[in-house]
């Protein structure tokens, strides 16, 4: 089981946002629906044993954590605008501190980072992390942010989490997660 | 100088789709749209060494080819929506067989998969090639397909294109193309 959490920092906790203006008017939420894909889909196939949790920090009634799980998740497209969809109906319904389905495989929840880490072990995506080609073993799990750097308080709550880099160029958040699961693969298949 | 050629086999070939609805009605114009990121996206920076070509050969007036060329292109976003108003532009102006501006960095021409391999020697991203990492060098240009195979008339003109592999799952274009970026950067950078 690999699990993804993405931290948006300014992403909209509500529905009231436009998926015609996914950068705008959901804070980046853009950003989020890419690592959903990233973090999901193979070519025609789905990564079934594979988690994504969006913690969404922005207005007007954050945090609040989406999971996708790539075991039920479905109705499921490719394209932004599908998971974006998603996002905001599982936003659109009332919530409490446990995790409820907004629909197969989508649910949510009040609270964000705080409380994820009191249950997965997660490791941190940074640049300047030790190299995941390099690391003699990986975590399961990995957590990073947005399109923003961590917050102090964020940092403060990672401090000891292992870190790692994807490589020496700096990149977006789902291409570093796209990285990441090739990693993964190739250790899983026995690939060089 | 990096570039990317991503042949999309449905794809429209004039301005008449809607931005709403990429994968409909611009024949899974969101596939290419997220190739454009992949190929030009770093985190708060463009990779401006790196062209990227959408081989688009879907109705009314296919085949058009339309390229991104990191080195120029301005005004181009993260999101889907953002390369689809910018393809949707381009395919709006009149042109012919030479590359025509459509805005800075943006360029349309008639023309496809013939016209382009007679320009520049390509290697093929494909399942079954040669693992990318063992490769002792690796081409500076790569052609792949989008959600479709490659056709049997495709299979002909790159039959003697050298073939590799990014890993052991098969991916979508876009993480294709990442996965590429990575190892690329990291023999530029003499990094494992």
């Amino acid at each position: 089981m690999t699990s993804f959490a993405i931290i948006g920092h300014l992403a909209r906790t509500d529905g009231a946002f436009s998926l015609n203006d996914l950068p705008g008017s959901g804070g980046r939420m853009d950003v989020l629906c890419r690592c959903v894909n990233a973090a999901l889909f193979l070519s025609h196939d789905m990564r079934r044993d594979t988690d994504c949790y969006l913690i969404l920090c922005g207005e007007p009634a954050g945090p609040k954590t989406v999971r996708f799980s790539g075991t039920a998740v479905r109705s499921l497209s490719p394209d932004e605008r599908s998971a974006g969809a998603l996002i905001k109906k599982a936003l659109d319904i009332p919530v409490g501190s446990e995790f409820r389905d907004a629909a197969p495989g989508i649910s949510v929840r009040k609270g964000g980072l705080f409380r994820l880490l009191s249950e997965q072990v997660f490791g941190v995506l940074d640049e300047k992390g030790s190299d995941i080609r390099s690391a003699e073993t990986l975590p399961s799990a990995f957590i990073l942010s947005d399109h923003l750097n961590l917050t102090r308080e964020e940092e403060s709550l990672l401090h000891q989490c292992p870190r790692y880099s994807v490589g020496p160029a700096c990149l977006h958040a789902d291409h570093a997660i796209t990285v990441v699961h090739n990693e993964l693969d190739r250790r899983m298949r026995q690939w060089k």
